[in-house]
Formats: C-alpha cells, structure tokens, sequence
C-alpha cells in the first residue's frame, strides 16, 4: 500500500468512526434529539458500528486501524515501523474531520443548547456539558485508576484484534471487521463505566482540538488537564498487547 | 438483469423495508402497542433488520439497492444511468406498498388513536400524531441544518456501501447484506438524532404519499413543506458519495 | 434424512426455540426475575436467539424448520408434500417440550407468583397473569385485524427464508441461519406491537396446551377463544408467502 | 495442541471473558459508572460480546472453550479425557485473572462504594453490595429451583455448541465463535432471570474466590453456602448435553 493510499484511507476511515461516535454521543446527550436519554445501549452500539463502517470503508486502501493503539501494537508485535506514521497522522486528521462532521450533522442541536429561563416546570434548564459529545470524561477523576481503566481496555482490545488474524477462517470470510466491531461494543458495555473508554487516542485528541476551537454556545471548558491519560493510557496498552502477542502466540 | 426482475425485486425489496421501518415507528409510538415506548435501540434495530429483511430477498431478482440515494450513487460512480429509472420506479412502488402493509399490520391502533375523554388520571389523552409513523419529521425546523444532516447521514450510508464492494472476501460469503443491515442501525443510532434519517427518499416519499390518502382518524396533516428536504437531501448525498468514491478509491 | 431424524432435529429444535422464547416472556414479565421490565429489545433479541439456537441445533438433523409457517411455505413452493406432516408432528411435540423446560427454569418464580398482601406501599400486588408466557394476547381484541397482522407478519418471515436460498454465498458460509435470527428479531422490533408476533401456529399451539394442564398458581384462563388465530393466520401466510415465492422468483 | 498452548490459551481466554463479564456486572451495578442501570441488555450483550472476545482471542492457542460445562460435554462426548485437567485448570486461573483485572479497571468505583451520610435527598445512600459484580447471586434461593435453572440453561448452551461442529460451512467460514457468543446473549436474556446464569463453573467459582480475598470496602459476604449450586448444576448440565448428543446426532 502507497503512503498516498494508507493517509486517505485512515483519513476516511476515521473520520466516519468519529462521525458516528461523536454523532451517538450527540444523539444520547443533546436537547431536541430524538435519542435523548436511550441510554448506554446506544453509545456502545453506535461507536460498535462506527468502527463497522469505517474500517470496511477503509480496508481496501489503508486495512482500516483507525487507532495508533492498535497501530501501535501490530507495530510492537510485527517490528515493521517505517509507515507508522503515515497512519498516525492519517488517524488524527480523520479524527478531527469526524469531529466537525458530527458537529454539522448536531448543528441545530448544538445552536439550541442555550439556558432557558422559564421552562414550563418554573426552574431554567441549564445547558448540557459539550465536551463529552466530543472527547472522554471520567466519572471520577483520579489519575491512576483512570490510566488502569485505559490501559486494560485497550489491551483487550488489542490483543484479541491481533490474535483474530491467526483464527482460521476469519479473515477469508470477510467478517474480522464485523467480529472487531462487536467486540468494541463489547468493550463499551463492560469497560466503558469509569472513563468513557477512549482506548483510542487519535478518537480523544482529534475531537478535543475540535472542541476547543468551534464556537458552541455554553460549550464550557477543553478539560486539557485530563487530555493526557486517553492519550497515554491507550499507547501503553496496544504496545503492551504486542509484546503479551508475541510472548503467548 | 431483466427491467421486469429489477422493477419487481425492488417493489418487493422496498415494501419489505419499508413494512419493517414504518412498522416499528408504530411499534414505539402508537398507543396500545406491546413496543410502545420501547425507546430509540428499537427504532434503530427495527429499520437495520428491515434493509437485512428486504435486500436480502430483492438481492436475487435486482441486487437489493431500494434506495434512490444508494442508485444515484452507483450510478455516478459506474456512469451507467441506463436502469435507474427502473430501479426508482420500483422504489417508490415498494416504498408505498410498504407503508400500506404497515398500516394493515397496526390496523387497529389507529383505529384506536382517538382522544379518551376522562381517563383514570383525569386528564385526556391526546391522539398520537400519525405523520411520523410514515414519514421524517424533524425535532428543529431549520431547512439548512436539516439538509446538511440528511446530506452527511447519507454519505456515511453510500460510501461504505460502494466500498463493501472492494472488501475481500466481503462479497463472496454473502454477509455484504448484513453489514449493509448493521450500518443502517449505526446510522439510526448515532446521526437519526436530528431528524429522523430519512437517508433515502423514496422511503420518505412514498409512505407521506400513503399517509395524505389514508383515512386514518386524526391523523393530522402531511407537512409536505418539509416533504422536499428528505428528498433533495438524500439525493445529494448519494451523487457526493460516487464522486468522493471515485476519487478516493 | 430419514423420518426418524427429522422428528428428532425438529423436537429438539424446536423445544430450544420455545424455551428461549418462552423464557425470555417469563424473565420480562415475571417477579422476582433479574430481567423484568427489561422492554421489548430484550423481548425480540430473546426468540431471535433462540431461532438461532433451535435452528442451528437443528440443522444437521431436519434442516431446522421449527415452524409449521415455515414448513407449508416450502410445501407451496416445491409442491413436496410427502414429509410434511412428520416436521409438524415434531414442531408441536417440541414446542409443547419447551414449554415445560421454560415452566422448570422459572419454577421458583412461577410458585411466587401470589397475591401479596400488605407490600411495602402499602398496596397489594396482583398476581401477574401467566398466559402471556406461554402463548401470545393481543393488546387489542380484533379478529380480523389480529388475522391480518399475523399473515402479514408471517409473509415477511417466510418470503425471506425462501429467497434466502437463492442469495449467493448464503447457504455455503454457514450464515443462513444468522441472518434468519437477525430477521425474527426485526419481526419482533416492528410488527410485534398488536399481536405479539406468533408467526408460527407451533410457538403458540403447543406452550397453550401446556398452559392448559400445569398446575400453575393464580394462572388465569389459557384464552382458547383467541387460539385458532395464531393457527390460521401464520398458516395462510406461509401458503401466501409460498405462492408469492413461486410467481416472483 | 501442547498442554502448555492448552493452557495459555485457557488463562488468556477466560481473564478477557471474565474481564468482560464481571466489567458489565459492574458497569450496570456500581455507582459512578456510566452505565449505572442501563439495564438486563446491557449485561447480556457485555457477556456474550466477553465469550466472542475471549474465545477468538484463545481460538488459535487452546481452541477457546473457556467454561468446564463445554469441556465436560465435549469429553463424555468424544471420550476423550486425558487434557480435561489442563483446561481446567487454565480456566479456573484465567477466571480468577480476570475478576483482578475487572477490580482493576473499576478501581475508582470500588473505593467510592461506601455509605455517603447526608446526600441532597436527606437520606443516606446504603453501599451497593459487590459480590453481585464477581459471582451469581440467585433471586429467589431455592437450591432445588436454582440447580434446576442451571442445569438446563447449561444443556441450552452445550447442546448447540456440540451440535454447531457439524452445521455445514459453520466452522469453515470462521464464524462459529460468533454465533455462540449470539447464543450466549440469548440464554442471558432468556434464562437468566433467575440465577444470574452461572452456565460455568470456573465463571462463578474464581470470581468468587477473588471476592473473598480482595480488600473492598462495604463489599459483603461472599455467600459459600450458594457457591456448590453454580459449580455442580453447570456440570451436570454439560455432561448431559454431551449423553443427549451422542444418542441424538
């Protein structure tokens, strides 16, 4: 695969992942959605089929990572590192692209979000958090335990992605991606209450640099402060997923 | 493919899809209903397990396309126009057949949609509007935010239905169908939020056509103000997505 | 296959299929159960899993039909009529065993099922009615239109698995029956709202029988008047499905 | 395969499953998670998409059978015993790695389970008990009722997966892991209203055994006097799955 071809498929495949993640966490979170309040079902099937429809877009061009953890770890178990950065920088502008897609598709949404004096029950609604249509909140705060959630998900995201490509048959009958996307809605039901499972670290940064500069009313604050730990975390857990690959298969 | 194959695989395709699409907005929110208020992981599911339903069983007779946008958006990629006016034909048939069944299936809780005067909490119920059983409506009126959402919601359905087909192995194992499916309920779950995803414009058409004839008890108006932007939306969005296809890929 | 296998393949598979579905009725409705008021998601993804279990279950010994619908559609179509009358011999006793294995499952449940006097608030509960486990009540009382909505529901289960064969690459790759449970589910999701979805005389025939003679406490009647409904109506949509099936493809 | 494949794979292979299972266990329980009481499909999706990772994870290593009950069945089966040991051995350990691993990531959650006196309503927040997060707690306890739950839920589960090794092209086309973790949602959802389906004896008891050591605050008894039910009902139910098989296919 050409350098061209690996950028515009990451770019591409990224950017659709983000659309539909961010766009779900949209759909769950902002006033006048129609998904307003469908609960964690939804967040995890929608991010589940955003990595669906991203990396069986991006598969014929770039093999559809759309993760540097995961580009990480094939990088860690394989030792082939000359085109890791065509993916990584590939992955981030999808990330962003996706971001500001979700953004135009949420628009009204998004204008509409504003504190309403008066509302019908006597109290004002206050406006929803932005941030978290876009990038990952823990629910509590705490570094450390943050940084293990990261790095345990993404390790069993990983791992299991590596070890799909030795299963007979998977890869002939077309359905990794299919069985790939299960498990991310897999890993969002049972690991995704502490931090929001960001196990992706183009899927938090990208969004966040949205976030910043967009002009969203009432968006409040970037929260730059926690922006390292999904950045972290997720990088330690796919090369530690590469190296238990290499030790265990 | 004969014109007569394509034209009766894609009326009975569509008229499966949309059975399935109108009948689960039904399910959730006419009253009276085992579904009702079953929340927006049915509505999603319902529409996905409808394009599995009716491409699966047009797919023999015309490929299962039942979906002007995703025509269009062959059609500009391949440059053979020769048969889309077959293919639309049989769209918009379907797509009104469909929403007949639909009707038959919930027959009698529309014929049990009437106020109920002193119900046991005192107040009386208002009838359930019957326009978004069968058609989009969306949760903000804005003409502009709502063309763009249904343009992006439709380029993230066509892409990757044009790329599936350059996917190894994708094609041969007969699963394309299936992740099609899939990809429908990601779009439902995660870009539906704004206005409904009609993504399609004989599904938006042809059921508003049905409900401006149908002598449903107060059934309220069609809107057929907003009837052009799920038509023009979708349309856009499928010629977009051949171009950036053919471009990208 | 012999008549001996296929009575076997169909008791077996069938008594699976009802004891998920059957089942699944009894972990949403019941008391004491860690699934009630779980909705109508979980409703639908339980039969569509338990086709899934039954048919594959099945398949090696009967082909999996599971259903009488199912078994007069491919009759129609092949006009093969000489083993028919074993696969229905085998769906009935199957499903009249599944039955009995759900009742066991939620034995302790159904035993406390008891009006319980002075509760917490203060009120008593009701008893839940029990039938609704077994076999299938329509939210609204309507013979013709129940009857309608079962044909209706049943042609968009048994057009489908008859086209199902013709799909290229379906059958080979081991899918079929994957995509038949996906299809049941998406029955359930959207035309399962007036009726509760029989779609198979076997599925409410035989767990009504079984109704009729278990020592349940508070059970309530086993509704006979309703019973010929889900008999005939799912019968006429096989044979519409089947003629259809014929003229089409 | 060589015992010590057998065995890495078995470790690997039930820490991810458990990972995922007692994850969900904790996600939908705990306070502070973002899937606080999203509900019984929600846990049955985070199980079955546990099975589906941690069984294509370990597929190439040990073959993936993760649970005692499977390795019973297939052994009275085929006769064949003399690995048995090593399977379950590496399942019993994976289990436990995998409870460790679950604490791990809900670390946060578990410090902050403790009794908040003074909360905004004026009452005081009783601390969620744990062991619900580790092991199966049975609603109603009824060891007769509970065995019997277990023991048929179990065949449910061994049965189709014995019978799956001879659907046609189910194994070829890589997909069998997939419908078993399909399969794995469904008796969650179906049959698991009224013990919390163990359907494993290395699920319950390493978890279990973890509970028991690890320092939680407010966490519990970790309830002995139940734990034989999970180990022998699952056990009895492999082994008749296994008798079943062989005299029916």
């Amino acid at each position: 695969m050409s350098n061209g071809d690996i950028f515009v498929g990451e770019v591409i495949g990224t950017a659709i992942l983000i659309l539909f993640g961010a766009g779900v966490c949209a759909a769950v979170t902002l006033r006048h959605s129609k998904a307003r309040a469908s609960g964690w079902i939804v967040i995890a099937f929608g991010w589940g089929f955003g990595v669906l429809a991203g990396a069986y877009t991006a598969a014929p061009l770039s093999g559809g990572q759309l993760n540097p953890a995961v580009t990480i770890g094939i990088a860690v178990d394989t030792g082939e590192w000359g085109k890791v950065w065509v993916y990584l920088l590939g992955q981030i502008v999808g990330a962003m692209l996706g971001a500001v897609l979700a953004y135009l598709v949420y628009l009204a949404q998004f204008q509409a979000n504003v504190r309403t004096e008066g509302t019908t029950d006597g109290t004002a609604d206050e406006p929803v958090p932005t941030l978290g249509v876009f990038s990952t909140v823990p629910e509590i705060r705490n570094p450390v335990a943050n940084l293990v959630t990261e790095i345990i998900a993404t390790v069993a995201l990983v791992l299991p992605v590596l070890a799909f490509g030795l299963t007979q048959g998977l890869g002939e009958s077309g359905t990794t991606v299919l069985i790939v996307s299960l498990l991310v809605v897999g890993i969002g039901l049972s690991l995704g209450g502490p931090t929001g499972y960001a196990i992706n670290p183009a899927r938090d940064l990208g969004p966040r640099i949205v976030h910043t500069f967009l002009p969203l009313p009432h968006k409040g604050g970037s929260d730059w402060g926690y922006a390292w730990i999904p950045v972290v975390g997720p990088l330690i857990g796919g090369a530690l997923a590469g190296l238990v690959y290499n030790a265990a298969f």
